[in-house]
């Protein structure tokens, strides 16, 4: 099925793309998602990231100690337990994660900046629908 | 603009769904991308592969300690450079990928297959204009 490659072909080209540091990447790869999962859901514990990114812990808690080293992230009690404690954003690190995302967003709208509006449109009106059939997936 | 924040949510989704374990997946995401890039570009030195994908070494190595140990990834003398080694994708790795690869794919199709055939059309026809255009950009 063509959209199906297309749509490999997409996230890899985006994969590549948006974390080349030639580009200007300011995050590893692995940091941005940390810091865009932190931003997404709030704080949460290191092992509950880890889980949900589905990355080993001990991979996670090389970054998170290079990202609190930065101060993008601070360690806090959970308040739920306070023997246990949360990773969550400084606003550092909500700062760089939001500049971050926008160098990516205008890596791709420089991209079809040359398109007529109107099938610039058109994508986005069916990626619209693709990700609302993915998201009943993913519920 | 409308394309791009669907754009980044499409790469959230794909994201979360492909790699999702209690959806069957057989490799972690790390693993995954591993083997794509030794199916894509063949056998390399770890820290090729590392540098290529943004991955810390130290990182890599025990993924690929894990894949070694499962038979998927084979350390083979470099030909350019005989003190060294490359990596390589064994046979069981590339089965392993190529099924992993179908999975995936069969996830979004199956999320779009109750879409009328000619929207399916129109979005992989944008969606292969739009990787031309990055494909540019990437070059």
């Amino acid at each position: 099925m063509q959209l199906s490659q297309e749509l490999a072909r997409l996230f890899s080209l985006l994969w590549r793309i948006t974390n080349d540091q030639r580009r200007g990447a300011t995050l590893a790869r692995l940091e941005y998602l940390i810091l865009a999962r932190l931003y997404r859901d709030g704080a949460m514990r290191a092992g509950d990231l880890a889980h949900g990114e589905g990355l080993d812990p001990s991979t996670l808690s090389r970054r998170i100690a290079a990202l609190a080293e930065r101060e993008l992230v601070l360690r806090v009690t959970d308040p739920d337990d306070r023997r246990a404690q949360q990773l969550q954003l400084t606003d550092a690190g909500r700062e760089q994660f939001l500049a971050e995302q926008r160098r990516r967003v205008a890596l791709v709208t420089d991209a079809v900046a040359h398109w007529p509006a109107s099938d610039r449109a058109k994508l986005a009106h069916l990626l619209h629908d693709l990700n609302d059939s993915l998201q009943k997936k993913a519920a």
